[in-house]
């Protein structure tokens, strides 16, 4: 099953919200609505939110009443802004939204609905092609994986953070399927706790060991020598390679760095953006504080009832606490300004 | 109000399970169920722990049917072996223990109720010296806060980890009360989120002003150069100076150092132990996955009911990391061998 898929002209979300618990699909009809759902956090990580914006820039192509291609696009063009304002730290919807509108400007259609059926197609390749590039990096990314490993994860970065199979979770259940024999750390990943939630769920469901940690305990495993890897994905990375991901990310990394351990974010091409000199120039999203507040433990509601909050979602982590990023064109080393401009350079 | 008092031969204790929502104080009259109290977290912080463990003692001492001296002194060593067990990684009450068994063994009284007595004399004399090391501490700590200090905290020192007053928050508390103008990001400190429960409550007391973030943002918030000081206490400080506190420190604390950052633990002299040569000669406990695990947000459960986790309530912070140990003999800087040894000897 697909995280997010078109069906006779809706587009299908599985709710990420009510996992574990409960698996959910809904449906939606409107491209103000996919906004919502990815504001909302129905769908969550950086390619699934990609391919779920170009299924919503489907919908605001079929819902247009323009007369003229001039029209439509203006209206393709306002969706999409909507569209991409809705999260603005993910590279992909912007990514995803621009290449639509691209082949749609140059096509020479002229009729209306032949043009609205090729935003539809072109989202549907983009998220066919999603999954693909799932796999490659997933082969990418388990070649480093050996027998006996024990792996940090942060956030969630599987099936359900794509279209399908996933990226560092991707490279994860892949060299659990070549028989090697891993054992998982998984983040819970305050304050949404999207590593208990789906991370969880998902090891869960492929039969792969884990232990579910706080975040704040990655340091101790690091440090004790009983994790040796760590894995996870990101949102941007900059042409230095700073690297733009859940919060909760650079201190992780930091502490791998700080005992050795080597850390492998595992990214789609589509997340690196050159344009970005470093991590600084990427956007950090602050959320509401009730996610950091309204938290429940042993039956009793946490913080006091007037407490105040933050709530950033992101952190740049610094290149140099990175070993190597995976990708789907393979794994790249340092000199990652280097590096990554050659990859980007060889599409 | 104290957190701990001997009143009408029971203990009393604030339980700290309860707040913020509800003060409750809880009546002893036993040293086993003192011994339940401190292992089940009604009293936490490892000066409190102290005291309370003294006030068991005492407790024992009265319950005793021994009819001679020897064997009332078996009766102590007995209840002093349970108590100290109930949270093996705090230093404080195997200190607070000894020193009461050690005053009574040299006692040359021979009636058995004023022994009795004198255990309650010493357990009382140690929670009132308590609260003089907190009030000394915290003039050392508050020296090194200036105007627009913005300091990161990680779980509960306050007076509810202390007799009174505390250690790292006593000295935020008395910087306050100097008139500074400060800002404090309470790290909520999971699993068991005493920053979002018990630090938060009391800085909403005092009008300090606060926000409480994850503990995974600290990292942002030290990198972004908005927080200019890390303030903690400690259970144990090794003879190298580094330093067992609750779990989420190490990160913290490599976190601060990577960007230039003060880290000050705040520790009364009872918490160092030279006979431990670093850090990881200390035990660290690990407890109950549940505390992982029982957590709700917005309503739901968070992990798959069939998760597993693990729960590591403390961690090893080296002493690289360490900028100056403050406790009731002033502030020590590195090197620490030397300079705790020094402190430890002028008595």
């Amino acid at each position: 099953m697909r995280t997010v898929y078109w069906e006779d002209g809706v587009v299908k979300l599985i709710d990420q919200r009510r996992l574990p618990a409960v698996l959910e699909i809904v449906a939606y009809d409107d491209h103000k609505k996919i906004a919502g759902a990815i504001k909302d956090m129905v769908v969550r990580g950086a390619p699934a939110i990609g391919a779920t914006a170009g299924f919503g820039l489907a919908l605001a192509a079929f819902a247009s009443k323009s007369t003229t291609k001039k029209d439509l696009l203006s209206d393709l063009q306002a969706a999409s802004e909507e569209l991409v304002s809705a999260r603005p730290t993910a590279v992909n919807p912007g990514w995803v939204l621009t290449r639509i509108l691209t082949r749609v400007a140059k096509s020479e259609m002229l009729d209306l609905m032949e043009t609205r059926k090729l935003v539809l197609q072109e989202a549907q390749f983009i998220a066919d092609e999603d999954v693909a590039i799932n796999l490659e990096m997933a082969k990418h990314g388990s070649s480093l994986i050996t027998d006996g490993d024990v792996i940090i994860h942060h956030c969630n970065t599987g099936s359900l953070a794509t279209v399908d199979w996933g990226t560092a979770l991707g490279a994860i259940r892949m060299a659990h399927e070549q028989g090697k024999k891993i054992h998982v750390l998984v983040d819970e990943t305050r304050p949404r706790l999207q590593g208990s939630k789906l991370t969880a769920w998902e090891l869960e469901q492929y039969g792969i060991s884990y232990e579910i940690i706080t975040d704040n305990m990655a340091g101790h495993f690091l440090r004790s020598g009983i994790a040796n890897k760590v894995y996870y994905g990101a949102d941007r990375v900059a042409a230095n390679g700073d690297v733009a991901n859940k919060i909760g990310t650079y201190m992780l990394s930091l502490a791998a760095k700080d005992n050795h351990v080597p850390v492998y974010p595992v990214v789609p091409t589509s997340t690196i953006d050159l344009t970005l000199r470093d991590g600084d120039q990427i956007p950090l999203e602050e959320r509401d504080p009730r996610e950091v507040l309204d938290l429940y433990f042993q039956g009793e509601r946490v913080a006091p009832i007037e407490a105040k909050a933050r709530n950033i979602a992101f952190d740049i982590t610094p290149h140099r606490l990175i070993t190597a990023i995976v990708t789907e064109r393979g794994i790249i080393h340092p000199p990652f300004e280097e590096n990554l401009a050659a990859v980007m350079r060889n599409e």
